[in-house]
């Protein structure tokens, strides 16, 4: 079967998630399934669960590969570590800090929500004055997006901790890493991040299946006494099993599991702090271009820049959404965020062709020319071809 | 990178689950992501909702396809359907009965649990003699599986609904179908289920990760009064989505909608009637073999026999774990239920074979023989071979 | 294992050949042998040969599939309908027409070598001048590329068709399809050509494996009295095996024929016409973006201009060598022509960079603009998505 | 696409090739082209020519990896070795020998035919006497397959050597060794053979595509003067790219030589003694199941037989086309060869149902038996398991 609404040639995927999977991890994953009871699957996950932690840079922590997506992931965090009533402060600075507000709204915590203009991150001046008040340590746990997938927008998580430590504050931090773990520069250990959480189709360039949460000893201690109902998202059930040896409380994709491990292979060889800063040239060249264009970043200061999303607001006269349908209909493309500088330039051009074509009056190759004269200073040799 | 244990050939899976995945399936699902709100995604997802319906043998009921397994699934059915304190009425009859009921209680319900001796079904005279006291309909819910899987038990599902009209009992018949929907007759509205539920990697012969629930008209209007606390396993959120035309609330697997699409089309092509009538003789023969090998069929009766699962019962003198050891390390054999004929001869010999391993008086070839003369008898030409 | 040679990322292959293949394609080869003796492997074939007619825009002649490539396609035009000592016309105007004319010297043949400065096409007056000469009819075949994928020529086979016409002349037309057959337009019957072929791993977007070979009636008559020794390349085993329905005197790739269906279909819902357009806007795309570069064509007359290759000048004082290493050094580009657009125009940007890295003072995004403006232009709505 | 023709499940490959292809080499040939004359390219075909030595047992030979089938393979021995009218002495033994006779004549060689009944190998007696008679050395070269696929014979060439060296001729022995190596004890240096051939789709279990030629050095030495006319086929192309290290006279399959990688690696992890073991017992015990049966093994004497191919003999009474005809048409079986233990006794049970369907009274079950009685006594455990 070919593709399900066919266009011709490849289709080109530039949106915030899914993203495009390096052919070795559709390689690995183009097999048979396997007995999860068999010596073969628990001798494979031992070595995933030690070497996803690195993604998180913890060593402490304590990883869970849930069959679920990221809103699973979102679910897992908080029913572990929480009980009905208890009060979060959450920021809400774009879609997705608003759609997991709503989940824990939904799931029955107190929730304290600090809301920023959409464009500007998490206001952390509010969260100091509501630290400084807050000496009956009622907040019990601090609920952050480190990347706002939706306006492009990086909160600056290494601020969060020195206010909890600087007021002595025991709240928990759990952060959605959905759209910076493996692009952003991430420090689960350094910044005292207590559950981080990301899913497979981002970063990690799987496919959607695997939410990963990991948890600091303290999650692990507090999620001893949470008590939010909870069953398939429950790390008891894991921990026993990884006690075990045989780590799965039910069953898992075994293709997954083998996608993992290639996706890990390519970061290891590759580096993950290459791999940040590559998506830091890449965000940055795409800033450029943005700018050469004469339209406007969504994300208000410098401080917040995304490298791994870039939100552009299109003039008032222009349908966004007519913009995406085009892009769709005309050159087979569909919108957001490439990963490679290659495909960062054909994305880019395809941008200038679909602005010029919805009636924005862009100087065809300006953004382009913009962001190669930055990729061409700044990209480095291949290491392994040199 | 090869298989994570090294074994030479072709690995032998004869588990209850995950089984083979068909050729076609797994080239289906070998794809780059797309973007899940371009047009194409809905547009696949529209008929993936209609067709699934077939395998349920509904034309009332609402599928969900979850982003989650079996569990997850359970888990699902429960919380939209009811709320805190509610009484189940639930059998225990193997290991996974004893699992889901473990899940109903931790979800906090008042789990009412009837069990059976492992190896018979459930006792649905315990069922009629509490349907008939509970005049007040205190009984809110059914929760059966439709075969046991640990056991190779199928419950009849047509005399719990029966039951029920002839008491008018209004309570909600809740079904695990994971291990006989596609593969055993089931009917969901000519037996009146509520909801059924399956999982991807049984007998849709997919890896893991697709939670397939659907939920009669009375079940859905259940959900909407249900207290059961949920976000993630929500079927409101998908309902919004559904009538919105893009259909997921969050990002589905890419790979298992084309897989699913891909296993649909090969029960559509078999005929969903045929396989299930190429799992009755499999089953048939797999029991003879058993018998001619001397040992016993862990169902005790006939009315209970399964034909997608055949549990063996060991002498005491043969420890059962040493043989699914044994057969792994020397044969390359996963042992439980394979697929089609001739894969189930090559793992009746191997099992005769691990059998005189481990010190059981079999008569080599007694049980392929035995299986081997059924099926030559009852096996059908291939239609369109004729 | 990942690819041989790592470097991060997707690779991008803008080389004449092989070429990228699309993923329908390399799903359908992503599949296990089969007995090409079983009633399906012909079933399949019988159809492939039908269609395959169709990328020749033949009706009237004979296609053989041979497992080898172009080189090995080459070797059965000429073995297969000339005689050791027969007189050859053939054009050489690059690297391509110059290693086919080694082969016809190889395997004895009598070349009669028309040379053309490197980035002009065949030298048709000289032909007309020897076609005005040969009463006596010692020219037994012209053999000429329509597509010197070397330079980025096309030759006019129509005029070549014209001449021999004009003058009567019964020599057979041997063509070199390789880098035009499926992107140019080519017209087998409507032009007389006698024996046309092209590999898989060119226009058909496949891997190597396939040398396509198609035999006008007046070419298979030959084949009867052609003396030259073959075997491996001999039509008539083919021929003989095509009456008897088994269609195979060897065995075929499975992979291939089903590798092939599927690339066959791509065409098909694409349209070939509308196939050959593409090529057209996107070689005249390149060709805008060459000329803003201020570099030279290395084709020298637009009647020459090639849609699949554009082979392009550098100045004396830069290595083109050193253009090609470092591209694939620094950002992992294997230099050549694309396939889509946004290809193109990432494909062209990435050569920019190269440029000015390698000492050329180009302006940055100039030829990317040229050819955006144009293909702006050009670009049609995907009929589907209309 | 599903498969061409459609039956339901797995289909049963029991052909003497193409073989079924083990998973990771399918896994391995998922992938995009690459450009060939970029550094990735050379650096893998630079091992895989070093490894490929090892199937052969050679450290002095030079391999060919040719984008070709078994046919083309033959044809690169003959022509790169002997001049047209050298006279070769060949066995004829069945139908594999017959098409390579028929070959060697068509390419203008004088061949001497020593023709055998089938089921006999070649008569080595009448070898001995030609060699004892040629005191000129008219012999140029012996051709010989080392195994008849056919008939299921397998000849002695360590005879054909001794015989050689004791009358101190110096013809090229030049053995097909399509249905032999890697899976038959074959040793290239030790016996001195001067080519052997062999093809990807078989013992290598790949997909048919790759013609591998091993030449000894005075292989290499003969060719220099060889006036058999060859392009395609001809040695000194390849042996040119080779000094230059781009290794590719022409396009390569890139698919294929991932694949060969892969294959490589399969053996290397079994090791290639322990493989051609395994086809010892496996042969050993498909002869004992036709024994069982009653049936007749075509190959008349122990010291021929195959270990790779079982030819059964079937009563006069049966069709041995219907029996072919009706395993594929009731059990979705193509018959042959299998590859491991499990597969063959599922495929000894296929065969058993076949026969008494089609009229012959086997016992069912009584080849099964007897092979298992062997296979459980011989199998070794599997090493990384113990």
């Amino acid at each position: 079967m070919a593709d399900y609404v066919y266009g011709p040639g490849r289709t080109h995927l530039f949106v915030p998630g899914p993203v495009n999977i390096p052919d070795p991890v559709i390689r690995a994953m183009n097999r048979q399934n396997e007995d999860y009871r068999s010596p073969a699957v628990p001798a494979l996950t031992k070595i995933l669960l030690e070497d996803v932690k690195k993604i998180f840079k913890t060593t402490s922590g304590t990883p869970f590969i849930i069959p679920t997506t990221g809103t699973g992931a979102w679910e897992s965090t908080l029913t572990n570590t929480l009980s009905p009533g208890d009060r979060i402060v959450s920021f809400l600075i774009g879609q997705f800090s608003l759609l997991w507000i709503d989940q824990q709204q939904r799931l029955g915590f107190n929730v304290d929500v600090v809301e920023s203009e959409w464009g500007r991150g998490a206001d952390l001046d509010v969260l100091e004055a509501k630290l400084r008040q807050d000496t009956a340590h009622t907040i019990k746990a601090i609920a952050i997006v480190h990347n706002e997938t939706a306006t492009g927008v990086t909160n600056n998580l290494a601020t969060v901790r020195k206010l909890l430590d600087a007021y002595r504050h025991p709240a928990l931090v759990l952060v959605d890493g959905v759209s910076s773990i493996c692009a952003l520069d991430f420090r689960m250990d350094e910044w005292g991040v207590d559950v981080a959480l990301t899913g497979s189709q981002k970063a990690l360039s799987m496919p959607t299946g695997l939410g990963i949460v990991c948890a600091s000893p303290k999650a692990l201690e507090a999620s001893k006494t949470a008590k939010s109902l909870r069953v398939f998202f429950d790390w008891k059930d894991y921990l026993k099993f990884y006690e075990m040896g045989t780590y799965w409380p039910y069953t898992p994709s075994i293709q997954l599991l083998y996608g993992l491990r290639a996706a890990l292979d390519l970061l290891e060889e590759e580096g993950l702090d290459n791999v940040i800063n590559r998506h830091t040239r890449l965000g940055t060249a795409t800033r450029l271009a943005v700018e050469a264009w004469g339209l406007k970043n969504c994300t208000q200061k410098e401080e917040w820049f995304s490298n791994t999303v870039t939100a552009v607001v299109v003039p008032s006269y222009i349908d966004s959404g007519e913009i995406v349908k085009h892009a769709w209909k005309r050159y087979n493309l569909s919108l957001g965020l490439g990963l490679n500088k290659l495909q960062l330039l054909g994305c880019l051009s395809g941008v200038e062709m679909v602005l010029k074509d919805v009636g924005y009056p862009v100087k065809l190759g300006s953004g382009v020319a913009a962001a190669a004269a930055y990729l061409s200073n700044s990209t480095p040799l291949i290491p392994s071809r040199i």
